[in-house]
């Protein structure tokens, strides 16, 4: 199998036999070179955010000082979720390896997929809801005036 | 204007002057009161998961010592992207009220329109592949066979 794939399983069984979290490890490579792993600790941070993938992020862009990871791959024991796949496209990642599939994550109890349906626009409206739009167009508009900002 | 908006724009507006980040605030409120206010980070911390509702989700966790903010609601600036709308699902938040929609965002140069688009399993193919599928299944197994886990 392949070597980073062993890897993030390694980090994620580290992790649920430690009861940080659940079976996810993830590990970003670059030219051949691991650049950070890592695992899901939701439960040992008290933290939903903390996915594996999302870890890695963090310690990736650590390492390489740069929010932006053009030219890593990584390798993650479950598909990502609509959080963590927003987060590699925002950090540039440029492949991204998976292991069991979403609805394989469903099967040991995770909503990732149910996420994925509520991400479409259309399912939304009860829970998002606009408000006082005209006060933030004009912070955006500030922004906008901004100059040699770094875009991201 | 929403007294917890004006909050969220002055936290953007602080961090837009500061060169933190995006035009992006986020206050979370629970039962009246003010949880955690924070705002975009990306350029400031170097890591491109730092927008203003994780920040948000973050602070408010610590504050609460506890990854679930069921009985929370959040005023944010922008619209969430698919990071944040999927992080505040499973934070369990349970109303978002934005500024901004996702095409004001992407007028003042943001992704999270196409990242939406992305985000639609049809459309992921080229950038998200299968790998290793069985070998992660085994690791699932072993996570589903703990007994007395912590669901999240």
């Amino acid at each position: 199998m392949n070597k980073y794939m062993r890897m993030a399983i390694n980090e994620a069984r580290k992790g649920i036999r430690n009861g940080d979290g659940g079976p996810f490890g993830a590990v970003i490579v670059k030219d051949g070179k691991v650049i950070a792993k890592a695992h899901n600790q939701v439960i040992k941070n008290s933290d939903a955010t903390c996915h594996g993938e999302m870890m890695a992020i963090h310690k990736a862009s650590k390492k390489l000082h740069s929010f932006d990871l053009s030219g890593c791959e990584i390798y993650t024991t479950g598909e990502p979720c609509p959080m963590c796949l927003s987060a590699l496209l925002w950090a540039n990642i440029s492949k991204i390896y998976y292991g069991c599939n979403v609805l394989d994550t469903e099967n040991i109890g995770f909503r990732d997929a149910k996420f994925y349906e509520l991400s479409k626009a259309e399912h939304r409206n009860e829970l998002v809801v606009e408000l006082d739009r005209k006060a933030c167009l004009k912070l955006y508009e500030e922004y906008r005036k901004i100059k040699d900002k770094t875009p991201y």
